[in-house]
């Protein structure tokens, strides 16, 4: 890719997670969509935070955990997301500009809180998360630097954005602004249920607007409404320059023009909470990429940093990414 | 001990921590007093944040981490301590309350925001503490709730309410309100340059009113100006009934009478964050002490949930203490 002051720019929710242990028997009788990610109101969120166990906070965010990567792999960061000026949004925008990305936006001085994830970690380690998305969902186009996007070699989007419409506007804004300045446009899309809420405008996006695309299993497979995996990666192959597409305890494929590329997992020692897995992942890849590294190397990078979150609580690596890499990869 | 409806209430101040980890030149930059806890005002508390890394809040607070122990272990506690109606004050109150504490104090609605200790933790797992004591310092002796100390077999107090006297006052109270109902008092000195701070007022407390005394080698050597371990041991033996000392890496003593046990230390994979090591050795301590186990059972509980809190970041258990301490002691 040519050159550029920045790597990455990241677009999207800007949240603070609340991590707490939770008991399947607590999902099931909560009626909680088990590992998936549901969308609350301030009240539930109130409701359900009575009933969580106690809790860490530490900033979220999809997109937001991504660039932390980046930069924690050495990367040049730039984020785009909305917090209000209350406790938790002083810790967001404490934490992102801490760790080295460049984080312009002000808080909103009115209108909700700073959005915050309800994260139930159950003993197999799966995460269910229950979204308030307060502020953060405020975001418009307004809000999207143009010389931020142009800066950047790639503007990186989470489909959770699509849950409502005045940030699907700066969505979109984003991606025109990013294609207009010759750079390359990536979205991950977040939720097989996100998806299944919102096929029709994401698989209008993928075709036009996507260059690099993330997805799950479960992601893909709804996207094209079809059971089967070989399937979807072949529909995919079609609409995107370059698909990651990450299986779990499988590894990942990346797929691009007719080549499907195997990427094996990382081993972990103790998988502890996977919230964040998909995000790191990205991160790994998206750094390989822009710094231009082979896929077959992006990829291992991605599994790398997905490994290392997977074994702590918390959406954001503990480590440096970069020195872990350098001795994983030697 | 007889029995009671609580075994521990504990009074201190109520903290959110905000930990991150931090190379030594960052604290050295920063003049700050390596593994000791400073007390800061408002506006060093946002200038030092604004030096720290990312952080994870996670609550926090002396006694409270003792009581979320004994909780965890199985036990009856209470816990008094103030915060603001703010966000931090809310996840506080609510984290202590998911654990099974009994809290009761209503937030307060004016005032200076609840209370943070800003954490920076080392790579030799040490960690350094600053601490704005916010809306904690306005607990008064009004706040001690005299059936909720009558009801727990031992009133427990942290040093650190030493630093203002309006908690002082609050700490006095307590304690003569438990010992007016036939209960024990136990104290924690907390900290070396808080015992240096009040050496008079600790001294005369721990003669006329501690029966159960925590403090590890440095508080308890600095307590009686002496550079000789032994030496401190003789003398505190003469002034409570137990006292229980903790030594790092080496384990700890509990000194009773004539008679002082060896403990030793739990063996533990790798060290972390020594946040909460002393506290949560308490919380093992009193469980023991109140649920009638022997002195070196009671100590040996202590090594055991030390061992867990500083095997990861944060000071409060991330796993069942009571299927732990089950496992271990066999």
């Amino acid at each position: 890719m040519p050159d550029a002051p920045l790597d990455v720019v990241g677009v999207g929710n800007a949240i603070v997670d609340v991590i707490a242990q939770a008991e399947p028997a607590l999902i099931e009788r909560l009626a909680l969509a088990k590992g998936a990610m549901t969308l609350i109101e301030a009240d539930d969120a109130e409701r359900l935070y009575g009933e969580m166990g106690a809790g860490i906070e530490s900033s979220g965010g999809s997109a937001a955990n991504t660039l932390a990567g980046i930069a924690s792999l050495g990367g040049r960061g730039a984020y785009i997301g909305k917090v209000r000026d209350d406790q938790l949004g002083t810790a967001f925008s404490h934490d992102i500009s801490a760790i080295g990305v460049d984080y312009r936006l002000r808080p909103a001085t009115e209108g909700p809180p700073t959005a915050r994830c309800l994260i139930f970690v159950t003993p197999d380690a799966d995460r269910t998360m229950q979204t308030f998305l307060g502020v953060s969902i405020l975001l418009g186009p307004d809000d999207i630097d143009p010389e931020t996007i142009g800066d950047a070699q790639v503007t990186y989007l989470e489909g959770y954005l699509f849950d409502r419409d005045e940030a699907k506007e700066a969505f979109v804004k984003a991606a025109e602004l990013a294609h207009a300045a010759g750079r390359k446009v990536a979205l991950t899309l977040s939720d097989p249920f996100c998806v299944d809420r919102h096929r029709t405008s994401f698989l209008h996006l993928v075709q036009g607007h996507v260059d690099i695309l993330f997805a799950n299993h479960d992601e893909i497979t709804s996207l094209y409404r079809t059971e089967s995996f070989d399937e979807a990666v072949a529909s995919v192959a079609g609409h995107v320059e370059i698909a990651a597409i990450t299986r779990g305890a499988e590894g990942s494929v990346i797929v691009t023009g007719n080549d499907v590329i195997e990427i094996p997992a990382e081993p972990v020692a103790k998988v502890v909470d996977t919230t964040g897995a998909g995000d790191l992942y990205a991160a790994g890849v998206l750094y390989g990429i822009t710094r231009g590294y082979e896929l077959d190397v992006a990829g291992r990078i991605g599994s790398i940093c997905a490994a290392e979150v997977i074994s702590h609580y918390g959406a954001r690596p503990e480590t440096s990414l970069s020195a872990l890499v350098k001795s994983r990869l030697g």
